[in-house]
């Protein structure tokens, strides 16, 4: 597959997913992102060397929320190795995204670092070894050079947007500080975690910090062959929370998506995919974004699974 | 990788295996497999074109149990289509193998057709296709096929031994058939679902009849294209129970594990493996089965996530 | 309080019930009683010396159901004293009153006596003391005792209806068996099981048979007076599955509810009511007979709160 | 009884309590609290018209805690009637004093007010009502008056700590707050519920504030004679947690616990009890003092259940 077979593609999911009725809805928990435009559709592929092919609204900015959920499981696993393990399981869910239920049944350790409870768990551990403000510095760090791009910030009104509304995560928070399995204080972990969820990118930009997941030549070379293996499998198991098994049955490939509506997917050794549309289906996951990735998938051939 | 290159892989494997000390807990609630010696172990490599390549017991026959909602899936998309879809989910449970609980909580849905709800719905729906004698006639002419070795069996004795004790898949099945989502009569659907479990093979000869999910020039073709990868996805998400993240993580293959000790993988486009070691780990699947892939997959670069 | 002083209260509860337009619904699970008319209503209450007054059709017969668990605890606690409680617990359930849910998180141990899988439990340590018709025998004389009236019978239509359809009472009885908690066959126990639920009885013989639990002069003494508080005690915390709370709160005396519409009420020291109505609220308890008590207590001042 | 025929009775059971070796564990949750000397034990008798029998340390003050539960809902009914029960059940819990999970799947409505959740909606309700310190000196003015003494205050430092370290009810309390059932902010509610927690009496107090409850002539009327009852029925039917039924069993009376190792137990139109000893059950409710008032209801014939 090139640049050039795939354009054509791309060209026609766009107008297959411009012509969509049901969109979905936009999440309405946090305000800042209640206002989003739910027409709107984007989806770029980057090929290992940085090209990227697009179609849609690829330069218009989104908050990739759970999608940072990957970028700083890169980061502790190189900080922390193993001995993250010990805080945070590497199961499937089999509940909702936001759930406490099994929280409580597995003693304040949650199921895996991709549901918001582990996210939490993660920056807790990364603020063991950066201040909160080097924490923040670090992951945009991180993405700008997986993306060898430096225009990717962090939107503050977001950040601020969730915290004031945030009572699940806080509820999540607390809970695990009870159970100890929290150590630096509630509100400076959910600090870190409402802004990391708040990184803006484009569809372009994502796609090409994908890419340090593709484990191929040319791509940015940020984590070990080993460790890229590891993320992309629990990309696969528990990336869509509790659709995680739905879209490794209907797409294939291992996939994080976030609540702004945007879904971060790989092909190992090929391209690394970004699509984004801001409505969601049942499962809190994009349903456009979804079914853009599920047709890309049967068009070009594109799975792990043979 | 070819049979040269593989075999001495493999008989490394086999004698760190050999030297384990720890090899789980033989399963003691069939009474018939609770006799089975924990000390063996046997690994085999299968090529799409038939070869294979052993180390350990490779010749002796275990009861394949949870391996067969493979075979069973596989005829039971091949009838029944999507249809079967409405009465079985496809997410990862979450919980143990035979959880009651989930099943309450999705009202007499099971979360997918790798958990033995699952299965027994499974059973159900190919009940509706064909008679008792004729499901289990065509299951065991199916796995031939795969196999193409005629002289593979049901276990008469382990069937029975598991119709007498099997009181936890009685209660998954009445609940279900209050639940509405039986048709055919509990003890018929128990019959051929003991029996599907009770079908026994060599490691050799599983290896062998994976192959029918590897997708590759050579191998039986049984299954569509598009199944085999949907089929693959399910054993990736679903195959080990509430260790499925773990074998994910670890092992980067689908793979479907059998309280007999017995594990199906399949390296998609290249081999199928299958492994064998009666001990069991919590979560039950086998110890030290678990591990000998592990192995291998690392030593081969085995994996579906780059 | 006297005959004769209950008597005009008693007409203007019936009246009152005549007149109510939402009866409830039938139970539908068990065919036999599916067929009963719920435009029924009776209301009985039993002094200790035997005098009963009654309104609307007290001389109609009816399946006790579950009320029938108060006399098999009664018995088994006889027989056995508390040894049973470690086989069975005391506390309320918070689930519905055939939730399977709890029994696999408390390992195969119900929560009460007074849910269908802890009188399942009862009727199997009973078959320890009895063979299985000479168990029913003896729950028949007990209540034949109890009520100073040898007309009392099983129905075996409708023994034989919820045995043919009882696949919950199934799915909760082979979990428990799973657990180790049923040491008779499963068949065997149900069998009882279907059968003590059969006891038909009007409300005036209901009533009689309640007096058992007024610990009054003149009552028939078939319990010591100890026994006599903490069968009550349960009846108060567990008698109407998840509406027991509610109960509690409207009504202030401890009672048992059953699928056929009864209700037994005891006001300790004073007076045993028995009320059916074959509408049932969501609950799982008689809409009418709830509502019927309410008034009753709320009229007569009977309550043990004050 | 009489308070000189009860003295003798008081005498003994603080003896026995006294021989205890077995005194449970202190909580250990609240610093504050953790470090009061578990060898104390307290025991009143209030009668209606004040006069009041103790054995043990009645003199000394401890941490009421969760016993202010009852105080606050007399008062919340008080205010707001029945609409209370629009953001609370009347239902046993099932679960631990401070579970999360029944809480989501009631979708943030606790099951009863005398649990933790339930208890921080009924100060959010009262909230509604009176400004925080005003509500504050409302409940203290209510528990004075109760208890015919000005002499009772709430410890601040008490609170301070619960208020550093409850994260299990801030988890609570944001999850209720995201699913809408907080109408003030979060930490304005849980200072109240700290506070009121911190309310310290002697049994000699206890005693005699829980007179409201009893219904006897000459005891205080703050509350309508119904409402007693339905307070009662609630203490009895959700007083102790998951172990409410055990105590409907052992005592067959009304009672409310909290953490501080006080209970305060009622004998409808009788007296009002209070036992006080710091170490607690596997289910957080005063060991010895469960097993004083056991004690006490069985030597002196005191139970609701005849």
């Amino acid at each position: 597959m090139t640049p050039d077979t795939l354009r054509p593609l791309l060209d026609r999911i766009g107008a297959d997913m411009a012509a969509a009725e049901d969109r979905g809805r936009v999440a309405d928990y946090i305000p800042e992102l209640a206002r989003v435009d739910p027409a709107q559709f984007a989806l770029s592929v980057a090929f290992p060397d940085g090209r990227v092919v697009s179609t849609g609204a690829a330069q218009t900015r989104f908050s990739i929320q759970s999608i940072s959920k990957v970028f700083t499981l890169a980061l502790a696993l190189g900080r922390l190795g193993d001995s993250l393990w010990a805080r945070v399981g590497r199961e499937p869910s089999g509940l909702a995204f936001n759930s406490i239920v099994q929280l409580e049944m597995e003693a304040g350790r949650p199921r895996n670092p991709l549901i918001n409870a582990g996210a939490i768990v993660v920056a807790d551990a990364l603020l063991g070894q950066y201040g909160p403000r080097e924490l923040l510095a670090e992951l945009v760090r991180f993405i700008r050079s997986a993306c060898e791009d430096d225009d990717i910030h962090i939107n503050e009104a977001v950040a601020r947007s969730e915290a004031e509304t945030g009572h699940r995560n806080r509820a999540l928070a607390h809970f695990m500080k009870s159970m100890g399995n929290l150590q630096n204080p509630v509100e400076m972990v959910l600090g870190a975690y409402f802004h990391q969820c708040a990184v803006e990118m484009t569809t372009e930009q994502l796609a090409r910090a994908g890419r340090f997941l593709i484990h191929a030549q040319g791509a940015p070379r940020l984590v070990a062959h080993a460790r890229i293996r590891r993320i992309n499998a629990l990309m696969m198991t528990c990336g869509h929370y509790d659709g995680s098994g739905e879209f490794a049955y209907r797409v294939g490939l291992p996939g994080k998506s976030g609540v702004g509506g945007g879904i971060l997917v790989v092909v190992p050794g090929q391209v690394s995919v970004a699509v984004w549309s801001p409505g969601l289906n049942a499962q809190g996951n994009s349903k456009l974004g979804s079914e853009a990735v599920e047709l890309l998938a049967r068009r070009t051939g594109w799975s792990v699974f043979g």
